[in-house]
């Protein structure tokens, strides 16, 4: 039986934190600013790359570096889903059905001006 | 047989692109910036908040706003991370590998100043 | 005389503070996230922009927008330059100092693989 | 006669990319990313920190990195409102007109659940 793969690292990230006794530092203001920090991270590597040398960023150099922010962000944005005690996977779906019914496919096709995929 | 969940959402996100024709505006740059955008929203929830409020906010009027702000960081995220073709679950775990090497429990118990979880 | 202009700014984000007693919110982590909050809303304004699109932003409908989230920041970084006793003018000029150095004009001439201006 | 010290390093930052030919990576976009890239590596100083830590930072050994944070906030703050033409002091200074009218001292004195300074 496979336990699902978000809810894996949750528990590895607790166990983490525990052995070292770093939940006193894990708090929700610090962990949200433990991600913000890491997605500044990944936008440094983004931010003078013209569109197409980024469209061909996991070719290049940088490529380590995408996969090392990207778990980055991945970690903390699952270790303060945890402290908050949201599953990330239940409220994307949640906020999915909704913008599904807020941007019929119709209504938005090819509009920048509509949000894409989310808010 | 269960599919993982990242996956899921994974598959739903390039349909729910694809059927508005918005595969264009998601590019690793744009993404990025969306992503950011996102965790600042996250950050304006917490901003005022003194510790206590902040680990009580989801017992709060703001725990709706919490669980949409997260939402829409998972899914800019999990799509992003599939323009780029990186399994988040995998370079997280790759991450914590190493990080429990550079950080062994015994050397950085209790301690600030070097990074909890990562990095 | 003329009194600089960030000096009149800080001095009358001093007094709004006070005469609202919010002085108590502004602590240095508060005001970091608070920034880092509003610079996440201007990104929110050009991500799905072309390049071409943002470099028209302010003949567009955005331009009031733009203008407003700017305000933002510059409040917000003015406001924390001030509770950190930080010269925000002073600082730039001495990191550019050191940046002629390490970033001679024949030899980084045209190149994105360092950091223009900065870092 | 003092030229305000803003537009002294506006005119220092154009004159700074003019000479290295960096112009062409200085749009709105990427700028924009630059302010949110630094205004992480600011977050990143604060995150771990008590609030009563980071409220001492400048007399810690964090002093420096902060200084050199906010030196590259404010580079890229002052050349991105240069690309678009903005004035950062005069759209502040319309911001606080509207805001000192939107809260009024007596309705929001010490609350929290309004923004405080700005938006």
């Amino acid at each position: 039986m496979t336990q699902d793969g978000v809810d894996e690292l949750r528990l590895r990230l607790r166990e983490f934190a525990a052995e070292r006794d770093w939940e006193q530092f894990h708090t929700p203001k610090n962990l949200a600013m433990a991600l913000a920090g890491e997605v500044g991270e990944l936008l440094e590597i983004f931010q003078w790359l013209t569109p197409e040398q980024a469209a061909e960023v996991m070719d290049s150099g940088r490529a380590d570096d995408v996969r090392d922010e990207l778990a980055d962000v991945t970690i903390y944005l699952v270790r303060l889903a945890d402290i908050l005690g949201v599953d990330l996977l239940e409220v994307a779906h949640t906020k999915l059905d909704r913008n599904h019914h807020r941007f019929p496919p119709g209504d938005v096709r090819s509009r920048a001006d509509v949000p894409p995929v989310s808010r």
